[in-house]
């Protein structure tokens, strides 16, 4: 699985700018090699090109890990001490003689620690983003990464239907959200959750990137429930908005728009569509709702080992979907100071359109 | 309370050959302001100097969390649209008027991608390591911040106790792993854990940094779990071994000889003794009882609101332990291929020795 991986990227090296690429723990190695490093303190890279042998650098700690690669890889590690780290380096880069080449990286992943170590043992090399290279390499999804991100979704949804009988007036957003941790483990997620869960209430649903509160839940609020679920590494993330006893006649409506918009948004997906056009077809139920000034964040983001990887879904992003991406679809309409409501879903792109990996009821439900 | 922190970063700032400081999410940003950011792809950073209003480049989308910050922050966002972002940077600053100075950063968090934004903004600025300034803002811990780690500690001991009746043998690794994160939560830490358990049974618990597999337990195994929990965003990182039915003698020998190396670690720790004395009082026990080469780590490293942090202790660091610093002892002893103990506690440093936080049984407990 991974061999091909390898010379899938090999391939995309080669018709790009690029000599090598440089990678630091996360999703990227992990896809590659099948091996998870931490980010900490102690500096990781993993260097492919089309003419070196992959070559990791890593604390002599972790050297086991080599042996259980899904590739061969070629290993140069360091102690405990960090006046030692550099020669590390120094060897690996010798080894790989990269000098003077451009040398691509991940912008959003690769730290400060890792460069300075790479330009050190190598002066004249060039470090530039990765861009294309690695976008292609991981946005179309194999059949067995969506199976993950399938089970993903299932444990998700059944961690908040386990959930939502626990939840009464007088219960606080921390409180919930702690259940629903608790839940979603239960239901079989990888301890490392992709993203804490949001539970927003009354007014702080309006936000939406709330944090849990120690705010208790009152009659007439509005309860967004923004959570994921991670499988094998790969990631759901869904949000329902539901109503706590009676709400006002206003929040009904913006439910019911938002549902609206999030089905224009699905319906609109398919190979080949602009991902700019998703995001325009929600926009459009929103606006012609009059809310357009209350959807104040892009339609979605993909979705995959990572949270929040490409494509993004924003008005101008004319990069077409293809076959194989997966993304959020996740309108919202936030009323300042009042409440709110998200719709999320998880959606993949398949030859004929647009498949919803979610199936929990999108309607404005009264839970107490 | 972080009107006074900006106020020491302000005077070690003025202290050092630096003029200003960068800094992205994480855990010096929500100490400084009580604010959190997610690390994402969209750009987030923080810039303080003795000549500015602390001034932050956000998205738009999280704006709202300015005015709950513990200071009073100039705030310059950015919309959905990645072309756009730039421009906030560039208008960031100009305002802050930083050209041609010199800017720390934090290498462990600070990426490429907020490294080329400010460049790009600042095409004259030098931008270093904060090295000794960004340790000795957070170094020393505050009493409220020990408390939370006291209680972190107190979170992760009950979750354990809660878990060990239920394993048994013929369970995987896994299998405890997610018990136990389940308990964690249940004694009430914060959903986001500092790190992954890791259950380490037979051969495996010869790995220090071993990732729970499908591994069933089997009798004369050791098993080393090693946790922790997080409260008010402060980790506990602890490890604990035990016996799975009748071990063999020289597993039940090194569970000795580890529980003396722990317990000489936390006797010479003390404040103005050097941070290697610490590892060097360990070391020396062990390779006392004749397994010297076994012990295949430093001793501990520095936990506070990141699971590793400075002080790191290591043999070849000269620097002294002071009040207030909080780090991990724990020294191991791995047997290749057969299995492992290490025993971790942890510890802070008062003025007049060292008291550990951590108080569960550490002799050698057969479980199964």
């Amino acid at each position: 699985m991974s061999k091909s991986r390898l010379n899938h990227l090999i391939n995309l090296l080669r018709d790009s700018e690029l000599n090598a690429l440089a990678v630091n723990p996360g999703p990227t190695l992990a896809y590659l090699t099948g091996l998870h490093f931490h980010l900490s303190e102690r500096p990781v890279v993993f260097l492919i090109s089309p003419t070196i042998k992959p070559t990791l650098v890593l604390p002599e700690l972790e050297v086991g890990k080599i042996k259980t690669a899904a590739i061969s890889i070629e290993g140069f590690t360091y102690g405990d001490n960090p006046a030692t780290w550099q020669d590390a380096f120094a060897r690996a880069c010798r080894s790989v003689n990269l000098a003077g080449q451009t040398i691509g990286i991940e912008p959003e992943h690769f730290r400060y620690l890792e460069l300075k170590y790479l330009e050190n043992s190598l002066p004249n090399a060039r470090f530039v983003p990765a861009g294309s290279v690695l976008v292609n390499l991981r946005v179309q999804k194999e059949p067995e990464e969506i199976e993950a991100m399938r089970k993903a979704v299932v444990i998700a949804q059944e961690a908040l239907k386990a959930t939502l009988p626990q939840i009464h007036i007088g219960m606080t957003e921390r409180e919930i959200a702690a259940i629903l941790s608790i839940e979603i483990l239960k239901a079989g997620s990888d301890p490392e959750f992709p993203f804490s869960p949001i539970v927003a209430s009354g007014p702080n649903s309006a936000n939406p990137h709330a944090i849990p509160t120690d705010r208790h839940l009152q009659e007439g609020d509005m309860l967004v429930v923004d959570w994921g679920a991670s499988y094998l590494g790969y990631c759901s993330d869904l949000t329902r908005t539901f109503a706590i006893g009676e709400v006002s006649e206003d929040f009904k409506q913006i439910a019911v728009i938002v549902e609206q918009a999030n089905a224009a948004g699905k319906a609109e997906a398919g190979p080949e569509i602009m991902a700019g056009q998703v995001d325009t077809a929600v926009r459009k139920v929103i606006e012609q709702g009059g809310y357009g000034p209350y959807f104040i964040h892009r339609t979605g983001h993909g979705l995959g080992m990572e949270v929040h990887e490409p494509p993004y879904i924003f008005t101008e992003n004319n990069s077409p979907l293809l076959p194989g991406m997966t993304f959020t679809v996740e309108p919202g309409i936030y009323l300042p100071d009042r409440g709110g409501v998200r719709i999320e879903d998880n959606v993949v792109i398949t030859p004929n359109g647009c498949e919803c990996l979610s199936d929990l009821p999108r309607g404005l439900i009264q839970i107490c």
